[in-house]
């Protein structure tokens, strides 16, 4: 994909987006992107992705007769790009009306804006920018949300305070990130007596049975390789890797790292997953005792400030700093503003950070997540998890939606062997709380 | 170890070692075991794995002048090695006291029963001896059991059936396997109205957060190879393997044999282990389809007859049969009974199954557990989940007792960085519910 | 890098790249390249991997003073890239002066074209500009090659037919192509009694030692992953992958893609490359056998009509199809130019081809190297091969260049070790033909 | 198979096995092994292992009527074991007429001597047996040996110095390991003038094209994990592990042991191979600076001296050492001899040496080959390079035989594609110096 050209760059500071009025073919102009003469492009990506994503095919086409989302008028805000836009498309099909914006200033795939529903993102939007854009999906005069599909929380945040009696009407809210849960529950006042202020049931999707495999995981596993080599074309083979954070996302990182090469060092506050990290092979050390040594430094722990000032002192000229994991807390970003510092911009998400005695940092994404910023959602992940993240609706069975485009064969219980196990011949075959 | 030499097979035959009474240096002569005078050469045994042993090493030190257990009268009836000696040892130290039976016939390694401790257990008990030896852990004169420590549930059958009183007064019963906590459940009848026949707390250690990964991802991943390797000295590189199941088990299976160069298929019922097993590169196949090209069929499902007759006529000569996943319900083991088939012992747990056209079916263990019969326990896997079990004493923390055995630095959090993720420094760190 | 962009192919159309005359700050006109005012933007580029190739800086500063390469005037004709541009600077550095052009029309990047060195290059040359390139750089009224630097062989042979007396002076041809080498070896007739055509030495860098395992092996490893992901975005996980060949190409190619969670078939000629796949857990099948279930195609067997139209009718609607070999006769373009099926160009190096049934196949790089028409040169592995290539200079001593890069701390063998492996304490270590 | 049982040390010390007359059931006595009473047994043994020899058993179908070893008199000194088993009696199948003993006093199978076949080999020879059994088999009064077949020139030595007229007489020597090859060369004097002593052809089998690959790679990726899990049961997940020399031996260690969840560090001389080490993520360290945190230190450089005194006395309590290159020189055995320390026999092959401050390193196989002294060879591999190792006659092709075995299909060149690439269609494929 045509991301980060120089050109959109130069186009950015010649017109001001979200002033410039433009018109589809079909004369439709409730939107603002980047260029909608790019509209065919884009489509032809997302052409290529709906072939990716077998889950939400099938459901289009199972359901789509029913409209069962008919009624639902959804404030969309999340990451806007070809794999998300099918999403989008589903939801519209399945007879929603939506508005939508991004969550992410920087992971907007500009071309892949489609033009019949009402997107209003574009790449490096201002912070003003950002909410305006919000709030263009909230209400208009012939429109207002009642439900919200939320990736950070920002949507929701904005509409409690700035739409409160819109808030209070709210049907549902659906969240996909671990901190905007953690807002939510926030809202749930916990003191006793206190009323809770969240005015509507709230989907946890971080619930979901293949969530945190599927899209942080085999997402995490693939998205650190393409992020570094889009960014950097660094050859990882040989490469001193530090990956900060053993979870799902330092699981996926380690592997993917190791295999093409890398020797992959990890640093944890979990012992649980301090000792996975040592079965697995990878030595768990303090990131003070390995920074000197460092060529590539991965953060996903969720934390801030994992990598500060007394850490970027001591390492290596042309060392690579990056961010897997959530917002742009665990670099300390302030202490890199420091007037003794040069910043240079090499690529469109690649700074060089340079210090009195010459040494460079190498750092992605301004500290923000390279899997977002540099790269698209992978259209797999993408269709898994939309097709299971209703935990309500479609359960644990939508996996099987994706076995067919696998060329996977399940096998099936006979009538004793359901019996031995005690189980439903059509499933589930697990218990509720098991862990996949 | 010296693991199903000829010779034991041979004493084994001119002696009965239930009734052959024995007695150690110390005049002590309350136990049944194969050869005393083998102890001296199984305490090196067992020196060797405390070194193994951090976790369980660390809690001896810890709590042995606290005998948290004082009181405690357990009959433990489990595999009976040179690491669950060590365990037996600690629950010793701790201040139990404690009759020690087996909990299958063939898994005994009859040099590592230590003898000041009442042990009943031999390699190759008949059926008969193996309920006798469970009675001799139930009551004497002077000792009856208030705890049952149990892997399958044989001895808490054993107890409630024929010891009914005693077992109203038991205290606890701690299980480790799934068919056993399966049996736990069905006691409790679930039936509206009618009382559970269980008459005291029953803690399931496949719930802890630790089990299922090291009690059975890290041994399949290293016990397959092992008990392969021990009993057939195949090559594994190049060999076409079928795993059926992927759960836990089968996803160590897997790897550790895609990693030795095996070319591995594996069979699912349930979808999402589908699924991760296409995730991970796994073809996901019926069993009927990949019959005929199968060298090692490695059965790891949980369930019965997973292989049959009609899969045993399609199979190659020389493929290899083996089972790691519970008990022997899995191969159909009473097809194999068939008079048509010639059956020849090879080594003490490889048998050749010979058909009328000349093929040969290579089974190990009869069905049984390879990694129970053939192999011993890894001390370390021993050491993390015996320390990690008890859940209501020693909760997740326990897992960083093993952390300096490893060598791992934990990081740690500051003040800021807590109260940025809202948990205490010390931990936990992470939701009770946290798939790990 | 920004690859690929629209802007540039607007660009492209909108003028002339070989007619249009550019001026550095310098004043310097002696070249042809896309846009000069994109230079600046590559310096930064070049800065950044001489960070990589921490061989070639090594050299330049321990043999710039002796300027070896005085009195070299080399046509050097290859792949132009901010990697290899650090290598023609080494080139100059040490003394050589130089006329550059790509040796695919492919494969420039653009911005990475430095401006003090006469270079004829750009992205998307027709070929009558490429030959018109190579060319430029045989010779001008004031300077004629008498080295060549050849990737391909289409230097050496324009000269030898073009400027038969030019080419009788040469001094020296080093080609770093497999095909190119073949030319070589064509032009020493080998009929007894003929004259050899060759009038110079000729190395051929495919004997070099690491040759064959950093250049193809490392590079494929990496390069395989990194061409599926900014071609196509593609999932890997779960995917059918079949590997067409497996020489050293297919063995990274396949290993990379098993390791990010891909279902990999082999196919292979010869039978012990085909010991090794399997051997490695790689199923070894016919094409035909496995084509309809195959979801990416990679070729690398350095053959011709490797997949053929008996194949494309067989093909899964949204099978990628790429060559990692050499060249583009691997996949038989010709068969593709069908009138009844229908192309459409999604990116500059992504075409969909449609079949009467409605099928889309998906080309990259129109059957071309995806690796140098989509990524760049990784610059690690061409400073390793740039260093160890003269084998007549600088052997494989120059391998351990680079492991203070990569932080390695060689061992010293003792006096006695030395006389004890009869080998000289600084090395070699290795008999001559030793396989590494 | 019966390994290190202490039943055999028993029998061992009752009756002297050199002395021992004994006679198979056709009365056969020309031969000397522990107790023929196990023949049967290994019988089974034999025909388990026949089935993972495909390419042997095919050259038995294919040659055994041309008799095509008519004549030669084979003194064989190989290891004896069930897979060299089916290798002599091939050659004896193929015509020739053999005597046999073990080149190495500890690796002998008992059981798997086969008694038709005059074989003089037990496991625990003392040094004067091991010559013995050498000499009875270079010459009888009937019959005297015209070609030799040796693993680490022993008995080339032996007939050389004591049988020197004999000698003289061979017809040819075939040598299988590094160590015998560089006594083959010593003999072929270097100085100018000085005749040969070497008085026949001889055959380098490490020159095979395979052999490398196939006889070290393999065998040592299976064989490490095998020989760590026989001899001590140690969980391998988590263990921080040195593997000294990077070789093919390293490198089958260091991949199998990394998959398996160790640490893995790599200590090279070689900078070509130091750099192998670093670009699959292993850390190139020195031995000094790792030793203190090593649990398990495994040598396979073929040098002496690697691990010596300074290492001992800094090594963790419990520090497994073991050797996986040749013979036992890589351990500096002479120290471990040091007076202060003590020894302590935990299992056959297994010793504790106790330092005065109470540290036990645990020794395999007294600094032995561990994959020779405790694990037999693997039979897929004996094959593999039995086939391929005369490469006068059987030259890569060979290879070929074995793909059956392995379910691979080969892909057939068309006439049009072997004419591109200017090869015949039936092979050979590569030039002959290709490094698979």
């Amino acid at each position: 994909s045509s991301i980060g050209s120089e050109s959109d760059d130069e186009d950015a500071s010649r017109l001001n987006t979200r002033d410039h009025v433009q018109r589809n073919s079909r004369g439709f102009a409730d939107f603002r992107v980047k260029r909608i003469s790019q509209h065919q492009f884009g489509r032809r990506e997302i052409d290529l992705v709906e072939q990716e994503m077998g889950g939400l095919m099938t459901l289009r086409k199972k359901a789509a007769a029913d409209q069962p989302l008919a009624g639902a008028r959804i404030l969309v805000c999340i990451h806007i790009n070809a794999q998300t836009a099918v999403f989008i498309e589903t939801l519209a099909q399945l007879g929603a009306t939506l508005r939508c914006c991004s969550c992410n200033i920087y992971s907007t795939q500009n071309e892949a804006t489609e033009a019949d529903i009402p997107i209003f993102a574009w790449r490096g939007e201002s912070d003003e920018d950002f909410w305006w854009c919000i709030e263009q999906c909230i209400e208009t005069e012939s429109w207002s949300a009642n439900l919200i599909l939320d990736d950070g929380g920002d949507a929701t945040n904005r509409m409690s305070k700035q739409f409160p009696a819109l808030f209070r009407q709210l049907r549902g809210i659906v969240e996909e990130s671990i901190p905007g849960v953690h807002r939510l529950y926030q809202m749930c006042s916990r003191e006793p007596g206190a009323p809770s202020l969240l005015p509507c049931p709230a989907i946890n999707l971080c619930d979901s049975v293949v969530k945190p495999r599927f899209d942080t995981y085999y997402m995490a596993r693939e998205g650190i390789i393409d992020g570094l080599k889009r960014t950097t074309d660094v050859m990882l083979a040989g490469k001193t890797v530090c990956v900060c954070g053993y979870g799902y996302v330092g699981k996926g990182c380690s592997q993917a790292l190791r295999q093409m090469g890398c020797i992959v060092f990890v640093t944890e506050v979990d012992p649980v997953c301090a000792l996975q990290a040592c079965m697995a092979g990878f030595p768990v050390v303090k990131l003070d005792d390995i920074i000197k040594k460092v060529d590539i430094l991965v953060t996903c722990t969720g934390n801030k400030n994992v990598v500060t000032m007394r850490h970027f002192e001591r390492m290596k000229s042309g060392c690579i700093l990056c961010n897997m994991g959530h917002s742009n807390t665990e670099i300390d970003m302030s202490a890199l503003q420091d007037k003794r510092l040069t910043w240079e911009r090499v690529r469109s998400t690649v700074d060089h950070i340079i210090f009195p005695d010459g040494r460079r940092i190498i750092l992605l994404a301004e500290g923000r997540l390279i899997n977002m910023s540099c790269i698209s959602f992978s259209s797999m992940v993408v269709s898994v998890t939309s097709c299971t993240e209703d935990v309500y609706l479609l359960p644990k069975k939508m996996a099987s939606l994706h076995l067919p485009t696998l060329g996977a064969q399940l096998t099936e219980l006979n009538d004793d062997q359901a019996r031995y196990l005690g189980v439903n011949k059509a499933g589930p075959f697990k218990p509720h709380n098991y862990k996949y």
